[in-house]
């Protein structure tokens, strides 16, 4: 079996992601954590036999090996023990099967890139995965009024490089972009890098189509920038991570590509000092500011020491990531030449390098985006994804050294400043329920106290939903419930995940 | 009757807007749109009693001239037979309201600034309106992020002059500005004048507290940019039309308070142009681009006419506004510049000014905002709030006045280019049902065909329920419907409202 896992990785785009991971298969996600099986029916040779007569042979995958990298999520975490893959290609196929699974009560599991970091694109049991990895095809791009709507398995990264040759781009970025799908993005309201300009999808989805348990189509696919005609049911489906329904299509608002894009790198002494150089970059570059993103000591030296990339500048305790987004070369160079002379001569910034050039951007953004994947190196790394009120978001990464002694192997902060969303990591040679005792619920009780989220973007999904009240009192869990309830009757649609069993 | 209404005007704040507004008292909702009252309970001098035990006797208004204003909406196009007015000061108050009501099933309108436009904010028969006016503190304000907290009561302008002297502004932008509610904003998903740049409501509210038709409290206030932690509750309250619960409290993202502020007034000689310039503006201007609104002909010089407001240039077939909000004067004169020289070569601009005085700006500002009033001294005003695709936004204009002939005083259109936002207003003496069976539902069927929205940003209130299919398919309608019964079973927030009577 772990032989033909290590051959997959060479041959799978799936899997090529977790090339920094050990080989070893991780353990099944139900004996790890404990979880019983749900009383759905179980999947027969007939409803194999269903789905090819509407699928075809080749897009219902039930060869073991073909199968395995659907079951195992980026950070193997989770395994899952789905028997069968069905690879629709149109919003009909995905209907013509949540149909059939909703009547014979077969439980199922969308997946899009499987870049999750909650495992929450893995089946835990035998549910049937629905990849949408076919659902690739882009509808129509308004260059005048930014508005693209495609399928909801385009890659991110596709879909970026084809709105740049419009003079648009991406409203969101994010390190997996390369793997990620729109729709597994839309579903998990992911964030990202540039959410400090581009705002949220919330915000800059226009439009989606999603399909019901039963298999009703639900089309909210106009590509309107305002459209107030009743209730607005696409946000039922942003980021409830495919337990409502599954988001088929997507209509999204695509910004202006800029004409002009900068680069800083800073080193800063401490964190007080990276919190006052926010401020200062919102008020010196305003408008132009597209990202502003930290990292202390332990993020960056993992990320050069495992990787072996390039830090640019010599090594502080902090690292801070400028970008800059704009029409105009000389006024965003000028912008940001002054603010890097305003604030070496405040001492705020101590060192840095500036880039424009597209490669020198590239190493600098690699750094920052590799030091997700740089941990798992070392063996195991417990994630936390938590938004933290300003005044406390470096707080916990002291305290939780301080917790750990010698049982971690290092615990480093990250994250989007911007947006109040610090990413802290505990790598530990192998995972351990002694450590993750003394983690969970730890940090959601921190987070808990002074009114954070216990997941800022990366969702609640299969790992996260007996800590989900930290975050949610019990009158919203209810509501959540009776939604689920009201959509989801028979609980099909990705099931052990996202709402707790005890409301 | 016609009397005291007279002189409330003069008294009461709520009514100054109808300031242009003809004098005479409209139609009852019921008897105009042949209406029948559903089967809630009767308010009885014992319901009364126990509201005044809750509130005391002034937070409870009966008599007969005090509570007229909150039966009729701003362009006296609705009028309720509500005979009692609740003012509760807090949440908790509201959730005793609601509860009791709930239980009697007694219907209840909520009412923040009656500044909408589609009857959706004053009751239709004897619901009891729960006015919003005393619930108008602020709770915080968080500089560096820029989150501000507070209540559904206060008026969006009193939050804009509080935020800006902490170096922030509020991200939307209304006429009505003075006079209407954060709540009401929010509940109806208000866009405004500056959505191209700042974005929409669901984009910026950061968090809800709302209370269910049964009394419970929806805690979603957290003040994060960043929280996945289950379903998106919040959304279900933007936009609704108090429908699905009333906001109680709102958490919002300010963005910080531009240094500098442009505004350009051009005339254009034909549509065509306008969206060549727009496409221009995007690309030159670029991120301080804030607001990019057009007017025909007849909307200026209906304001001009009617409202004595000043016209800072020669007469066109067509106006631009261009407002630019930056953080660096001369960067930003020299964009703004740039672009007006480069179009009034190319002939996209004939004519101009461009202000950077705040008085000039405002007296320019003034002409634009004005205009939704400005068409009621001609007497009454048909009035269409719709989503186009751009290529087509400006063709429903020409078609209406050949349509109507004589039959219209003036028909114009005037919006917000940048979101694909038009309004068209048609102005006659009087309201007759032959013209309005001329308009609707044609206007609507004309924008469905083009998969337009049949309401941008007004919402469907009172008003448009009957046409909301032409937005909105069968299977949108029902999980419209099944989410009222889910979280209003007894149909008491808000009835007659949103959703239409046979779906």
């Amino acid at each position: 079996m772990i032989k033909s896992f290590v051959k997959l990785i060479s041959k799978n785009n799936v899997l090529e992601q977790i090339r920094y991971a050990s080989q070893a298969l991780p353990q099944l996600s139900s004996e790890k954590y404990n979880i019983k099986r749900k009383t759905f029916g179980t999947i027969e040779p007939s409803d194999v036999g269903y789905f090819r007569s509407i699928l075809g042979e080749e897009r219902v995958l039930t060869d073991e090996s073909d199968v395995l990298p659907y079951n195992i999520d980026w950070i193997k975490n989770c395994r899952g023990q789905s028997r069968v893959v069905l690879k629709p290609r149109s919003t009909e196929e995905v209907s013509t099967i949540l149909k059939y699974c909703n009547d014979k009560r077969l439980a199922v599991c969308p997946q899009g890139g499987n870049t999750g970091l909650v495992g929450g694109s893995v089946p835990v049991f035998d549910e049937i995965v629905i990849s949408f990895a076919l659902m690739n095809k882009i509808d129509t791009l308004d260059d005048l009024s930014g508005a693209l709507v495609c399928e909801a398995g385009c890659i991110l990264e596709n879909l970026d490089n084809y709105v740049r040759e419009h003079g648009l781009i991406m409203p969101l970025d994010l390190g997996a972009k390369g793997t990620c799908h729109i729709g597994g993005n839309t579903s998990t309201n992911a964030g990202g890098l540039r959410l400090l300009r581009y705002g949220n999808l919330h915000g800059s989805v226009l439009g989606i189509e999603a399909v019901k348990a039963d298999g009703t189509v639900i089309d909210c696919l106009r590509a309107l920038k305002k459209d107030n005609t009743g209730y607005h049911l696409k946000h039922l489906f942003i980021g409830s991570e495919g337990t409502l329904g599954l988001v088929t299509k997507v209509a999204i608002h695509c910004p202006v590509l800029p004409k002009s894009v900068n680069l800083g790198f800073f080193g800063v002494k401490n964190f007080e000092n990276v919190l006052k150089l926010y401020k200062s970059a919102k008020s010196k570059l305003g408008e132009i500011l597209s990202a502003f993103e930290m990292a202390d000591f332990d993020s960056i030296d993992c990320t050069v020491k495992n990787l072996k990339l390039p830090n640019p500048i010599s090594e502080y305790p902090f690292y801070v990531l400028v970008e800059t987004h704009g029409s105009d070369e000389a006024h965003d160079s000028e912008k940001l030449t002054r603010f890097l002379a305003s604030e070496m001569e405040t001492g705020l910034i101590v060192d840095g390098t500036v880039a424009s050039e597209p490669a020198k951007m590239q190493t600098i953004w690699n750094l920052r985006e590799s030091i997700a994947g740089a941990g798992l190196a070392g063996g195991y790394v417990f994630k936390y994804d938590v938004s933290i009120p300003l005044k406390n978001y470096y707080d916990l990464v002291p305290i939780l050294r301080k917790r750990l002694g010698d049982k971690a192997l290092k615990v480093f902060g990250y994250g989007h400043v911007g947006d109040g969303n610090i990413h802290i990591n505990v790598t530990v040679p192998q995972y351990t329920k002694e450590v993750s005792s003394l983690l969970e619920p730890y940090i959601f009780e921190e987070v808990s106290k002074v009114n954070g989220s216990i997941s800022a973007e990366h969702g609640i999904g299969f790992r996260k939903p007996m800590y989900i009240h930290y975050s949610k009192d019990q009158s919203a869990l209810q509501l959540m419930k009776d939604l689920k309830q009201l959509m989801d009757p028979n609980g099909i649609l990705n099931p052990y995940k996202v709402l707790p069993d005890a409301v």
